[in-house]
């Protein structure tokens, strides 16, 4: 390409810099769109990117594969109830090690290859989040019942790139298991955030899953109630819709389902009009 | 062309954001390119782009050609000395009604146009410039005497974009008209600048101006000065050259000419390795 | 004069002084009141004390009779509409050329000689000031829309003193000639100015032009308007008397209308309890 | 006097403000000098004024005349060495609160009513000035040996007047009572003041003291010691002259003598070029 | 004791330490616990150790045995209507000498002496407390018409430990005697304290004075004014009984009446749970 | 004990509480000291209290019991070359998720029961450390070669207390597992540490092992290279003492080994004179 073109790419980029200047962007990167050096390369490259030209990111992660592998090494095999994990104290303990001392650390430290000041944090550092127990069939698994968004604020302003693992702290002093989705919602909401963006490992939402052509641009909360009660919208695609529309409805004006497994998505959807996957307004 | 390939694009250019973040660049626009309305828009997208992208532009511009324009249209008729022009009173206060009135005024608008918030200014303003006379035969045609750069700091650090008319104090309160080549460099080395870029109607230097391949890409000071004995550099380079020089002597690490003509060369000079055009070092 | 009298004069300023410490005054000087290099010298100064003394000025200025001259000049034959010049695309030119290029920038000189940091700017200057079309007869002559006195206050805060040329941009990117009465009333009610003083060449608002004993201290903005609509404010006094309506009505406690022909108006009004001139209130 | 005249001082006193804007002046207001209401609110305008104007005054105070009034209404007789009062354990304590208690409070009082923002304090405060005693025979006299400029220098940077009463905390809590000439140039060197100005109850120093036309203008620190040895220089005038030397060589530019009697000297002092009494320099 | 159960009961004190950091506690200390020298330094340490732990402790102090002893001396008979000192010109000025003259300081070298860097003042200061006359019979006995908390809240911020002579300033300059637990509630409420602290030579109020097992811990306001009715609050306590209610209904939610006469009974007071003495409550 | 006694207590901190405060304390929390619920959470108060009473605490941990279990369970045998661990690349996984996933969150979240913000870091998170391979039989295990403190100096400051696991980051973006003491000491240096408190097993330093009467309580830098040249210090001791050396020759005046088994021996070691443990000086 010449350099003349891509000039021309970079200053086409310039109404949306100008537009979330200075605004906060949420993003899901789940475990399931972790895939390849060379794809987690440009997320993390987008993300720090965005940092640069000025806007405030805040990466939230999963990483369900990575828990599944350890926990199997060690026995212990996993147990989903309505997709979500069943967690006993001892695999609470796993999903810590791997989430907080393992996914998190190796996004922080790719992060930093490209230039980003990353600091990993989980929502037990400063109080971040708090859980009550979802259910007592599920174990260790939460609910985000307060957000102290506070070291998110400090670190942003101080221009570092926060990076979230999903573990949120109980009434008394233990670890929870937070679905990332839901976690990456009322982080967004807590903050005010401009957008929240799921990478996932799908196009977005279809309203005939078997046509390709049928992918929806833009979805309001009562037709995502309606296609999840009709089971057109199913499986791990739910809680992402519905973090979707707590975010929409929480105030968070531009929530995002893309799809992760294209490289630099996450520009393609900051940096163009029409976006890319299927955006989800209250 | 795919949106795939223009996020890789915005990427490439993460190096040189993250390099020249915080730093101060100088760009000389000069009359001579203002040329078009397209080109000139592309250059204020550039300045624009390179404000939100973390950088701290500051124009410095002439405007010869409205000068001759309006002098003819007064009936007065232009004459040069070594590329100088000769200036009376009444010439210096049409050179400054037109530089600080039109031309600045002009490019302060176009920069709005494209998102950013910037201020004119001319060398009057908070005593920015001081000169003392040249030559007598030049009449109002002075050297900067000194640089009081606060406030462009000040601007700057609030998120503008100076725009600077090329107009000096002198010591007794009156007006001149100094080169703005030369001026560009002046305020280059006094604020510590990281790049002075001359925007030109030529491609750079050549060592065989016959000879379009033939292009310097990096010259030295000692070199330079030799082609200017030489003849080989002549005409209306030799202020711009001579700019650099003092730029570059002054420490100002990388000091480019190049060609304004060419929409989007600030951009192609800032986010590219080889450059465009001619660096001229000490 | 002994020395102990000149101590208590300027101890006789200081209950002014705490009075208006910290506030915000906005000027009008108008073109018809530059007269003589030795009052606008003490205009200047009077400004400069202002600013020294613990007061934020903000100078808003006019240029009638140069702009006139340099259209006769060009040619051009200047013409007028209720006292609003009409202002074909070429006389906008010339307007801003002598108001931003000219006559700012020799007061903005004129300052700095009385030791002040004055900066020139007119409205297109950080889009600080906004306008639409007044009428399709006078072409492009505007009517504020908004003020965005960012600018006005970032300068302010930093010791400067902002000198304003009452060009105001159009929405297409167009300038428009703003009336200078009515620009500066714009910007003493964006900035919540403690005063609004208009330099003019009479000595206030007589109940009967004939009988200079009738001189109005205190005028309301009700016997204004009956004032105006009784023909007993006529001509030019017309637009600065509603400007100072629009003022007192938009939050400006005090506007006055006093004699810029007398030398140190400004500190006199400023520094006397009964003030000179006429003062306007809602 | 014509309004006229009076702005015209106001603008005389323009360089004046200029040069000392953000200055610190130190000023010895002695007990010999509080002469009637008339003459302390003179001075207290003065004050006033030149903190409303931008610079940093701080007020030391003595207070003779009071100390013995309260001495001999309980029955103690004052006695001096070198001028210095012997002070013992219950003078000392006499020495605090009338000077403390009630000359502070009384100049502080008459400071707000002119419309200052005052803070009276003593040595002991914050921990201001440490002294050592100066010889057994004089009790409860010292000498300053530490000045903890701090808390003067917090004050004057929130728009607060500080008012110093000369006592001085010792090694062992106990208070010492200290020089108010002296106090006012250790404190004048510590805090790097521009300017310190002595009242007294003469016009200045004389070469020959029965020919009032015989005042010194200017005198070096050689010379002043050369008259204090002739006996030129005697008597209470000896203190002055030695703080005055101090703070010169302690880098104070400008050290006066001037005379308090007369009404606003301060002012006359700073504002005008020739000054008035005695410069000590260096 | 061992080490290790005084590193247990710093620890104890943590909870007490986070739930009043950073908040403002007004402690009036009044001259008739002031007693022994022992005893003072104990009050003195636990009013620095709150500042270093992070609490705003401003200090409020009376003098009444020091003033009675002074107008002794100087053959003035003290008398009282009320509890209030009968206060004419003459007592007035021995009023201001005792409290801002000798107590004031001797508390703040005191202070120093433990390590605070504490500044004295008085109502006077910085126009600290205004008053009104409160009786014609009194003299210059006053009421509190007003607080101008900034100076203690600049002081506070920047480190210092506020001591305050309940001295006011009437609206014609002259002084007025205020009682000090007045004065200290008026400053708790001004100042949004979240604590104010009598210290008395009391250890509390009884249900029945001659039972000392009938204190009360916690009293309300309406309970505290039938107990002042029916005479079983009465004598000195009334007017601190009532300075509580003044405080608690002017939103202080923690106002305590406690034995000064126990050494560190403030600390007591803050760092435990059930308190010492009684506390008032709206 | 009386409340009176305890109060006493808090107030002998006092002068410790001055001498420390704002400075920067690194307490080395070994794995081998977390020991038991009770003494854990004693530990995790001591860091607070120091937190609540303006010291700024850095904590350090290391974890190699937890490491060394989680390895068995997955079926790796630890091995130790002079007493460090043998990481493959496989271990080095092992010893991220436990250091950075389990001890790490664990301390954040027991300070954060005891009133604490915590956050947790490793020497990843913002370039905090880097390390290059202390030798090829060791694999993964890097010795720092650069600390970058910025992150730890904008976490104290806005209030959080840091703590650290050991890991650094190699040049190729690879984890290193490094020495918990010397990493102590390298981030005590690179902060500019008042104090370095290293917790271990065993009481300090012995001149006799054998006779617990013969503990060192200063040992200079001198001494302790020639008792580990003589075997009198040995094992695991040799890296803590060295770590002190290094740090005390880096500038860190006190550094200290002291028996983490005591409970609040952090406490006792910050507020005592005779301090416990051995001080190892330069």
């Amino acid at each position: 390409m010449e350099p003349l073109q891509k000039a021309g790419i970079l200053v086409e980029a310039l109404p949306y810099i100008r537009k979330f200047s200075g605004k906060t962007v949420v993003i899901k990167y789940g475990g399931n769109v972790m895939l390849g050096d060379h794809l987690k390369l440009a997320v993390a490259q987008d993300i720090v990117l965005l940092r640069y030209i000025g806007l405030n990111p805040i990466v939230v992660h999963g990483g369900g594969p990575e828990i599944n592998a350890l926990m199997e090494r060690l026995g212990k095999k996993p147990s989903f109830v309505n997709g979500l994990r069943v967690t006993d104290a001892e695999s609470m303990g796993i999903v810590q090690m791997v989430l907080a001392g393992k996914v998190n650390k190796d996004l922080v430290s790719l992060l930093g290859q490209c230039g980003g000041k990353a600091v990993g944090l989980c929502g037990v550092d400063a109080g971040l989040m708090e859980a009550t127990r979802l259910s007592p069939e599920l174990g260790f698994v939460g609910k985000v019942s307060r957000v102290n968004p506070g070291i998110l604020q400090d670190l942003s302003a101080a221009g570092y790139i926060p990076v979230v693992s999903t573990i949120a702290l109980g009434e008394g002093g233990e670890s929870y298991n937070i679905n990332a989705d839901s976690a990456a919602a009322e982080l967004a909401v807590a903050l005010g955030a401009a957008k929240l963006i799921m990478l996932t490992d799908v196009e977005g939402i279809y309203e005939d899953p078997g046509d390709r052509g049928s992918l929806v641009s833009v979805l309001d909360a009562r037709r995502a109630r309606e296609m999840i009660a009709a089971g057109m919208i199913a499986g791990g695609m739910i809680p992402k819709v519905e973090a979707c529309i707590r975010a929409a409805e929480g105030g968070v004006n531009r929530t995002h389902i893309i799809d992760g497994r294209v490289p630099h998505s996450v520009l393609l959807e900051v940096f163009t009009d029409t976006g890319v996957g299927t955006m989800v307004v209250a």
